[in-house]
């Protein structure tokens, strides 16, 4: 119980890197086959091969695996950089889609909320996840701003939630998958909403 | 096990509407206090004074109880008919802010779909209530296609749709409350993208 690896502290290819893939492997296939709530540290074991005490020891609960199951595959999803922000914008919301629609990518993603409503820890993970990766992809509004396809002062945050929005709407709350039309919709509206300067903040810092 | 009552089969005023309307205060008094996760049947009995039984046989879980709880209170909210689409939308996204800003009704929308991710009946549940809810305030773009403020052949769904997503996408995945900002920006975003006929669908059917 005290052998604890640090997290990352393994040589890539080393012993603790190949149980982390395994596990993480192991949690994708679960996922692809049946929801969230069917789980268990148990059912990780059995499909990776490692012990379910190391399992334990490593990521506490299952939360703790998909949480870094999200993290891995959702930062895997490339910030489009086409020099044109209508093409940014479109291909963003494609791979938001792509990935959503993959059943077990939902499945991640309703059961971490699922998770959220009862665990403040796993909530402020899940938020600290989803504000990173709005960040990372602000660089399409960034960008825009420069290229003066957008006003100055628009809010990059805005811009990317916007887009983000009807998209997960449709997901959690729906509960449908992402169709073409709806990829439309998005892009047209979060487009036409920042040429207009809909997410302009003037004379505001940004938080 | 054999008297169960059929849904609204009571006269108001009834002992039936009596225990239905505790049960329901009950549980909105609860998840005032603590989430969704704390709630029990044991709990709704004891804050109710309706036996637990009757509880269980009237409403099963308390996903039951809580399900029926959203529909009465979400369908208190009235449809905006002020003669003007961008006033209409103002005030159908200040009731939406409004509603999910009170802790208690955050709490049952977290806890509704942290049980739909592990409850295909919930899962339904929660989507028909939505869908329904929808359904009833695309009075607001179809008056708007009537005065001729939004093209014909605008589909009003997707008009509602895209005014409720940023909305609860803050609450969902963001997990924060609903701005002056926020309201400001979705009534903007959805107003342009009407007029300018992002949700116009030529040639289609309504599904």
């Amino acid at each position: 119980m005290t052998e604890r690896p640090p997290h990352g502290s393994a040589r890539p290819g080393g012993r603790t890197a190949r149980t982390r893939a395994a596990v993480l492997a192991a949690a994708y296939e679960e996922l692809d086959r049946d929801s969230f709530a069917a789980l268990t540290l148990d059912r990780l074991a059995r499909r990776s091969g490692v012990h379910v005490s190391t399992i334990r020891r490593r990521w506490r609960t299952v939360e703790g695996v998909v949480v870094e199951l999200l993290a891995e595959r959702g930062s895997t999803l490339p910030t489009p950089d086409t020099g044109d922000f209508r093409r940014d914008l479109t291909q963003l919301t494609q791979a938001i889609a792509d990935f959503n629609n993959a059943l077990r990518n939902r499945n991640v993603l309703q059961g971490l909320l699922a998770a959220a409503a009862h665990d403040p820890r796993v909530e402020e993970i899940v938020r600290a996840a989803f504000v990173r990766r709005i960040e990372e992809v602000t660089l399409i509004a960034r960008q825009a701003v420069e290229r003066g396809e957008i006003p100055e002062d628009t809010d990059p945050r805005e811009v990317i939630a916007a887009l983000a929005a009807p998209l997960y709407y449709r997901v959690l709350i729906l509960r449908g998958s992402i169709d073409d039309r709806l990829v439309h919709t998005t892009v047209e509206t979060t487009y036409q909403a920042a040429r207009s300067g809909v997410f302009v903040r003037k004379g505001e810092r940004e938080g």
